[in-house]
């Protein structure tokens, strides 16, 4: 499914500094940021520690920022979403727009981030590139509630989720998720800090197969384990329009050595992107 | 993982009408809602239409009302969260009060009732007895965006889990989510009405076996599909008592036929509830 590439480009494109820190071509020079604006809030990196951090996870973080001193690892700043702006030209053709309405256009916001501070997901990624392995430090807050008191099955998914894609992403490309096995062992307690732990096992032709388990900040328990397939998402020059929205223009991305976007050079499936495409055609010379 | 059966017992408690309407064991008859109380809330039905529906939604839901009016099929209704004091004794005892503060305990909203009305998930689901299906109609707003103007794909997985959960418990009893497989076939728009639809394949031994799709409402289109396999629950004496805090007392439950809840006679697999359980000794004889 086409679920969380736009969330992993918004994040990537975040790698490299927040999105007022460059200028989109064709853009205006980002006006210094007002507090408790909306852009504030948009623009805002949300993988850093706040409040509602519990001591594990602040720990875990200290721990992961000290691994990033060298290089070897990277953190991973992600927004809520991209500004409204933005995306509405590649909404307003990519969409029917009977199904949305403008207002709720506007209202969009990625799902790992829909919630105020420590309600919901409260992460932040940390990726190797040597070892091809992301981690997800997660704590799960009272709004992911399945049984009383322990997370939601359908959120530990989503950050499973969200955790092998980044991983497939950042080792090989824009991908999408094709399958998610999910093994649950134990119930994760609500406002607990745990480990999603993901690593990219093999790429056979255009799919990646990544591994997954979820663990306790001591290592052991083990909440849940899971595999996923992903594959290259393809793209029409419509489509890599938006992607460059995300990472920058072409010089820029150009000087960034530690993110490798994969553009296929010929559209040929369009079963992936059929959802997604007004017209796939057959197919577009992207490079 | 032991996700999403409070939930589900959270909404079969609900078949039999909302909280409010009956007693429970040393409970105080409940005063009158006032408007806009926080209680309010938390007994309102969130399983039937809203502003935010649109049209295919209420269509569906429209169809299934029908259905229902021979008693073939049954609206489940579903609620945010029961009251706090209700389930305080549950957690006091199956949590380690050091990982959520009282402040948070008090917070806790079942995840996907936890948006406001439009913005997350929008959902109704009916139940056949016969033919051991459960359909959730489906409608997912702006905050559960991945893909640009596309719901995430750990949106969809929390949708189909909390479907094929509920279809399993109807079945069968009280149960959890061993295993979750999920195949994306092509993205859900945001805002658009899907109809998941939820089948008990067979039962082997302990296990429950469930198949699922998610499907356009023209029934054209082919989103997701996905296989799981549940087990029941096995309780220790006090979390029987909190299933009848969700299930109403015993007598009332004897009356509802159509809810044919499973209390293994004793507890032998400490490895599912692992998590959950504080003490759980060799085996509590329950009935």
């Amino acid at each position: 499914m086409l679920r969380s590439c736009a969330a992993r480009l918004r994040t990537l494109g975040a790698v490299r500094g927040p999105p007022g820190g460059r200028r989109l071509p064709g853009s205006e020079p980002r006006p210094a940021l007002r507090s408790f604006s909306s852009e504030e809030v948009i623009l805002r990196d949300y993988s850093v520690p706040n409040p509602s951090w519990n001591k594990d996870l602040r720990l875990l973080f200290d721990q992961f920022m000290k691994k990033c001193e060298d290089g070897s690892w990277k953190r991973l700043p992600s927004y809520k979403r991209i500004p409204a702006e933005k995306i509405q030209d590649f909404k307003t053709h990519l969409l029917d727009p009977k199904l949305m309405k403008e207002e709720q256009m506007s209202q969009t916001q990625l799902f790992t981030r829909s919630f105020d501070d420590g309600l919901g997901f409260e992460y932040v990624m940390f990726y190797s590139d040597v070892e091809k392995r992301m981690v997800c430090l997660f704590q799960g807050g009272p709004y992911l509630e399945g049984p009383p008191g322990f997370v939601h099955g359908g959120a530990i998914a989503t950050m499973i989720d969200t955790t092998v894609g980044m991983c497939a992403l950042m080792a090989g490309g824009v991908v999408v998720t094709a399958n998610l096995n999910i093994n649950y062992k134990r119930p994760i307690p609500l406002c607990s800090a745990v480990t999603i732990n993901s690593q990219l096992d093999k790429v056979e032709g255009r799919k990646f197969f990544v591994s997954c388990n979820v663990q306790s900040v001591d290592e052991k328990t083990l909440y849940s384990e899971a595999t996923s397939t992903l594959i290259p998402i393809l793209q029409t020059q419509k489509l890599r329009q938006t992607w460059d929205l995300y990472l920058g223009p072409p010089g820029f991305r150009s000087q960034t050595s530690s993110i490798r976007i994969h553009y296929p050079s010929v559209m040929t499936n369009t079963e992936v992107c059929k959802g997604v495409m007004v017209s796939a055609g057959q197919g577009t010379q992207l490079s």
